[in-house]
């Protein structure tokens, strides 16, 4: 396997990222124990920004304060392009103003504007003020978007001619913004601007260099407005299989275009919130390094569990009698709870996701919430069956067994049934579904569970008592 | 907003891409039901792919069978390569098996092996028979490479030429391949076939006609050999901001290249993965239309949870007496159970998502793992402090109170630990980390906390007993 900008010399072929950052991470070490810069100097300008701007992260304040002057600008510019936001404030902090300005105005404007906005206010604000006019205005303008909308991980940087240019012409424009990494389609315009078409740049080099760019377009390419959120964005890309998506305002003209690999992160950053959701964590927790941060972020959840969870004592409390004159009912309140909390959380866990992937048609979504309580049903009666038998063989006693039987055969039912609406419901109310999907629904189906257990023990013994 | 190929006469600017796919299967089923050949094919034909596979994915068999045989060939190659393996199976059960091998022909290798791959093995047996010679050998042989590898996403269609090629040459190369939409970059290989470099479209466009490419080549560029894991590949695209990684084989020769778009699936699938595993629900559900199938894979776990349910009931029994003695221990059970094992679910969520993001350096599960652990440790102090005043003043018994709130701060310290190594634990033994952050820490954390809970009780009683 090659090489990022990792020196392999003491890895083997196999070497998987992560090995191969953790010797970067070791050699620099060793260099910066017994002070020698000169190899220092030369291990860190030969690596890729990104692993970098991974070295930069991973290193203490004293060590990162040693290293930085020791990196051509440019490459601590793309490295910190690449940084998280932490890494960003603490390496901002240690720059000088003026160097910090000078770092942003290298960037591609999106970076700029990404990694001013990890920066405090006031201290982004006087960056700004330190760039030149124009790069400046054009961060400015990328700043006012929304984070997680097209108009926010969007470039400006674009190359755009008009539909009667040749290719020859074009392929002068391109060269203007020969180091741009972001150009991978030529856009076609109007003379307001509008798009017109696109033209991969594999078509402008197999053309011959006379050919109008018009004739070589794609007419009516898929497009997206600045407002769009990020999540629909992803999906356009994923579906079809796009490699760039130009990005328009109101009025139909082009203002940036959004590349796959922000998409990636994009990708990568909405699949992490989903899980975090579920196990009631803060999204970006592995950015917060202090405890403290964690269990601010957490704490709203687990109050609201634990007075859940004493709603469910209060249950308890109320069947206070009919445990008393039936002791054994008891032992079988963890499996009730749980069995329903795991139906809750699948059913509920499909159904998000169902609404998740922009697959979610109607009919898909009829389909798998039927399914849903179908398996519930199937489930409830296996699993009711099974603890009706050890019941009866535990406990030898016949009103428990039928008692913990019905209970769970009605709680793993009803769990799915309320694992199913809660998160329409939810985005009927345009709350995120995948809030449902968590310690919510867990809470309430705990309460649930044991009000339908007590509920049909008390039943049935008066029944038969 | 503009089109893939749907239809948007009746949609407003902003619909969304599943609204607007809603309005293609309306169109659709409307010309189905008046018999308006006519326009279903126009309608159809004039479809982007990846929308007509979504369409052939929603409707129902007897539909399908009426819209096939209206669709230009080479278009429904293009969708079949879309389609998910439902859909794939569903269609190439209503065709000849002589007209699939013409579609599977059509398609790039990658995606013939991977359509081949989501039929019977005797079906897509008889279909490579029927292919082409060479097409039919370069599909089997990436049908020998494990799907989820390197192998088994990468396309062996790529350009690679000689060092000493000029861009002349190469660009007639690379017009061989003309409408092949993988072609992101020119491949530069030495005599043996070996990796020497790789060239961006951009540069050779930019660069005059007679330049070697050699010249222009990134030397020494990052690859990976065919085994390795796709999540391993997926790191590199988001790490480096690729868009095409090339694949080795054992002996550096270039056997095939992997693109971006393949890599945003495989970060969308292993997403859905770990979703999955957190809720016990199989990985590929979407897929399985059947309640019994659906059954059949969540049974495993939900056994092993009713199980370790009873157990935890069996905790219940072993204490009875204790409980006896003081009945409203019991109205504190739903919560040190829960709030253990929520404790549980979040720390083993942060431990396996660090561990699956490729940034887990030792020193970042160090400093993650023991920041979970204070975490507990607050919460834990926090919510028994909660725990003991609630108690103090519901049942107004200084032993209770002791008991929940004692239990309530080691249960859920306990639990987070268990959280952090269970998955550490599952890594060394080559389990997948995220198995561990579902069912098995909480039916675990269930037995455990009570178990902590009534320990205590029993002591504290007999110390003060």
């Amino acid at each position: 396997m090659s090489r990022g900008g990792i020196d392999l010399s003491e890895l083997t072929e196999q070497a998987t990222l992560l090995e191969r950052r953790e010797v970067l991470l070791e050699t620099a070490r060793q260099a910066l124990e017994s002070g020698d810069r000169a190899t220092l100097r030369l291990v860190l300008n030969s690596q890729h920004p990104a692993d970098l701007a991974e070295l930069l992260r991973l290193l203490s304040d004293d060590e990162r304060e040693w290293v930085l002057p020791l990196v051509a600008e440019p490459l601590v510019s793309r490295a910190l392009a690449e940084s998280d936001p932490v890494t960003v404030q603490q390496v901002a902090a240690e720059l000088d103003e003026e160097v910090l300005s000078d770092l942003v105005e290298e960037m591609a404007p999106d970076d700029a504007a990404d990694v001013l906005g990890d920066l405090p206010e006031e201290q982004s604000e006087r960056v700004l003020e330190l760039m030149e006019g124009e790069e400046a205005s054009e961060v400015r303008e990328l700043m006012t978007h929304p984070e997680d909308s097209g108009g926010g991980i969007m470039t400006s940087r674009l190359v755009a001619v008009g539909q009667s240019h040749t290719v020859d012409q074009a392929v002068s424009n391109l060269r203007e913004w020969a180091d741009e990494e972001d150009i991978l389609t030529l856009f076609v315009v109007d003379d307001e601007r509008h798009l017109v078409g696109t033209v991969p740049l594999r078509r402008m080099l197999l053309a011959s260099r006379d050919t109008l760019v018009g004739e070589l377009a794609d007419r009516d390419p898929i497009c997206v407005r600045a407002d769009v959120d990020q999540e629909e964005i992803a999906a356009y890309f994923s579906e079809y299989d796009l490699l760039v998506l130009p990005v328009v305002d109101e009025d139909g003209e082009l203002v940036g275009q959004v590349t796959v690999d922000d998409i990636v992160e994009v990708i990568q950053e909405e699949a992490a919130e989903d899980l975090s959701k579920m196990a009631a964590i803060g999204a970006h927790e592995d950015e917060e390094r202090s405890a403290f941060g964690v269990m601010r972020r957490r704490l709203p959840w687990l109050l609201f569990c634990l007075v859940g969870t004493l709603v469910s004592g209060g249950v308890l409390d109320l069947f206070s009698g009919v445990l008393a004159a039936v002791a054994p009912l008891i032992l079988f309140v963890p499996a009730i709870m749980a069995m329903g909390g795991n139906s809750g959380i699948q059913t509920s866990t499909v159904t998000v996701r169902s609404l998740a992937t922009g697959h979610a048609h109607t009919a898909d979504l009829r389909r798998t919430v039927w399914r849903e309580l179908r398996v519930a049903a199937g489930m409830g009666l296996l699993l009711g069956g099974a603890v009706y038998t050890v019941a009866r063989a535990w406990i030898g006693d016949e009103t428990v067994a039928r008692c913990a039987g019905l209970a769970m055969l009605c709680a793993i039912v009803v769990s799915a049934v309320l694992g199913a609406v809660v998160p329409l419901a939810f985005r009927a109310l345009r709350i995120d579904p995948a809030v449902a999907s968590g310690p919510l629904i867990t809470t309430l189906n705990d309460i649930l569970s044991l009000l339908i257990y007590f509920g049909i023990a008390a039943g049935l013994m008066q029944l038969w008592g």
